[in-house]
């Protein structure tokens, strides 16, 4: 039988706020069992860029990485943040372990290829190398992981973190029961954007077709979701999107994704 | 019969030219058996707290790392340094694996006591976790370690790469035999500091006492003097200080140390 293992994926609203990143910490830390935490950026790798006086060009909401602001992402993701994470975890008696797609070769990716759109340093994954995660995970270490991947060739690729988180899930589920736990500032997925109450409780690939049909799930929802599908395809045993909360206590209100 | 273990160090001179890094890395990957990297910093930490209008207090040569420039050496060293050089070793068919201190709580260390001087989160190490370097090392893993160590409470703490080395090869030499090699832009422990040919081939203890009355040995030299005999005697089976080229031709010019 397959060992369980949970992936969370934090974003930019626990990461901005320290008080909530030190209780989702806490709460991460005290998760029984083999896991991963995949951590977006959040504001700072933003603020950075100002106060070096880069101004990131943005394209229908996505940052074009050019090599200035590959700079900034690196050292803000895979260096601040990560680092920071990776000790408030040791303290909470986690054993933690920092990477980015390049350390072990965990993850490799390859520079977008520029169809009308050229978003510079950004990666597309390609590969997720599970058997040194393994050696990891099977060695009571809980890996965290930035939004910085590499494509073999020495380039570092800034990566989109639930491309990340979903691409681990699933390659990972050849080797583990993995749960994937998608954290943001919403209870779920909901039926009217503005009302938190609106939770939709499951969501199936019929169901989803039939969402995206009616606009109720629309834009910044849609990669997401079909991130989550693709995993629960390839194997992943199941997708749940929540609040933070979520992780140490199942019975508040989420979406859980089926097939 | 204990595995051979290398363990090498290379300061700014390497680091700030990205044709020697890139000589250097080439040697490096190549290296046969079991090996770990410790990099400095280089000017690109000061560079980068200069473009954020951070000016670090310097006393007796050594930064004062206040909170601010504790970020800007946290997201230079364990970010943009220590994940371009894992990213340009994985290139090389090298496996290697970025850490700080912090991860996998393998170095653990303590804000420096404040006695004259307050050097602010400056850390002085504590503790070695062999055993989960030594996880890596058996998996096929390369470590490679950026001058950031923590206190296991929370707090990430600047720690020179020196020290790392030593401690690190101390640490080891339990369960490997240990080579510790220094490089930087000299070829070795000279008599003469402005003439590059007077190195002196070995030094003893015995020898190093007497280098030091007569000011041979001073300054800059005498703390990584000081660190290596210390590995020494605590089970280090080499220490060899020269120019970056030594680890691929032992042959030219370098300096031994010996207890």
């Amino acid at each position: 039988m397959k060992k369980q293992l949970s992936i969370v994926k934090i974003g930019g609203n626990v990461i901005n706020n320290s008080e909530q990143l030190d209780l989702f910490l806490h709460n991460f830390a005290k998760l029984d069992g083999l896991k991963i935490l995949v951590h977006g950026g959040g504001r700072r790798a933003t603020e950075m860029a100002d106060s070096l006086g880069l101004h990131p060009k943005m394209i229908g909401g996505r940052r074009v990485t050019d090599e200035a602001n590959l700079e900034v992402v690196t050292m803000v993701y895979a260096g601040l943040l990560n680092k920071n994470i990776v000790a408030k975890l040791q303290a909470k008696a986690c054993n933690a372990l920092g990477l980015s797609g390049a350390d072990a070769n965990v993850i490799k990716a390859h520079k977008r290829v520029v169809k009308e759109i050229d978003y510079g340093f950004a990666g597309d994954i390609d590969e997720v190398e599970n058997k040194a995660i393994a050696l990891f995970l099977n060695g009571g270490i809980t890996p965290v992981f930035s939004a910085i991947t590499h494509d073999g060739q020495g380039q570092l690729l800034n990566t989109n973190a639930d491309t990340i988180a979903a691409e681990l899930a699933k390659g990972l589920s050849l080797l583990f029961e993995v749960e994937l736990i998608y954290c943001f500032e919403k209870n779920g997925v909901l039926r009217q954007v503005d009302d938190d109450d609106s939770v939709i409780d499951q969501i199936d690939k019929i169901t989803y077709e039939r969402l995206k049909k009616e606009g109720v799930i629309a834009e910044g929802m849609l990669p997401k979701m079909e991130n989550c599908f693709d995993a629960l395809q390839e194997g992943v045993h199941k997708v749940l999107i929540g609040k933070p909360e979520l992780i140490s206590d199942k019975h508040i209100k989420h979406t859980t994704l089926l097939l």
